[in-house]
């Protein structure tokens, strides 16, 4: 029997995109369906076109198929908690910095820029079916050496796509997690000052 | 008569959400037009429930309105350039990470995840027809001060929101820039491995 996924729309407190507020980070991936091709293409595509500063596109991707050699070597970059349920995902897209172009200038937003990227990224997935959970928790230097990254980029999260599957594929302690409503602070305490 | 502005929906190479299309990002702001309170709040809300390394949260926004002491000293941070369009703007919001918890221990996806939070933030707003353009071109020890803001705060963008006016009301060198097409690298030349 499959263990109930609770609903996990966002109890937004002002009206919200559906698609802002239906979107969560499962881990419960569907270890069998390969990545529907057209639907990364355009995940990648809303990436491209999102804002940055100056236009510099501070962002680069390595885009690792399940059953790839370059897959294999990015789940062994997560850190042993993340492998458990990140391996069965159809795709682990590495996002990676440009902190310098290559005359060594300082980009000084590549890294919330790539943050703006994957958001756009994510929602574009989202609309599409597909599920997206971005991880921090992997060793940067084991995916640079992994495909030869200069120093100026920086991997900085690694980012499960694929389809959702049944929980009770995973182990225990990380079925849980799938059931958990979804809670943030209210935005007052967000809001610095006001006028 | 009003200068034309060109159609700067994105020429994608794989369909994406008109939302993350049409997007872009104005110069020429309504001057007095106040801000729709509701619109402002559904954009707040989307940022809210941005997804975060261990759900940490670490944005926090200040937000000033056209006519405040705090909007005045908010333009007062911006390079000159951005002054001279930007004040125009309804809502100066200030997009801050927190880069360190009030312990002292670092987040080191604030920088990161606050640009996922203010990407959410324009695409709600841009959905409700509001306008968005980030700048990084501001003093953020100027922005530290207006507030008080501690050190483990990092000011990172200042965000005009408002509605599009008319670009005959911008100075000359400004208005050009509201009639150029978005351009973007090719996606391929993003994607450093793909297997």
């Amino acid at each position: 029997m499959s263990t109930p996924v609770l609903d996990r729309t966002a109890q937004t407190e002002h009206p919200v995109l559906d698609i802002l507020a239906d979107r969560w980070s499962p881990r419960a991936y569907d270890a069998e369906t390969a990545i529907d091709e057209a639907k990364l293409a355009s995940a990648l595509e809303a990436a491209r076109w999102t804002p940055s500063a100056y236009n510099s596109q501070p962002w680069r991707f390595i885009v690792a198929r399940r059953g790839t050699e370059l897959h294999r070597g990015v789940v062994s970059a997560l850190v042993e908690f993340n492998q458990a349920w990140a391996a069965r995902a159809a795709v682990l897209v590495v996002a990676i910095a440009e902190t310098a172009d290559a005359e060594g200038a300082a980009i000084t937003h590549a890294v919330y820029d790539l943050g703006q990227a994957v958001a756009h990224l994510s929602i574009q997935a989202h609309s599409n079916g597909l599920h997206v959970h971005q991880m921090s928790g992997f060793d940067p230097e084991k995916v640079r050496e992994l495909v030869g990254l200069e120093q100026r980029f920086l991997p900085t999260t690694v980012i499960a796509v694929g389809d959702l599957g049944s929980a009770d594929a995973l182990p225990e302690g990380i079925q849980r997690g799938e059931t958990a409503p979804r809670m943030r602070r209210p935005i007052g305490e967000t809001i610095i000052a006001n006028a």
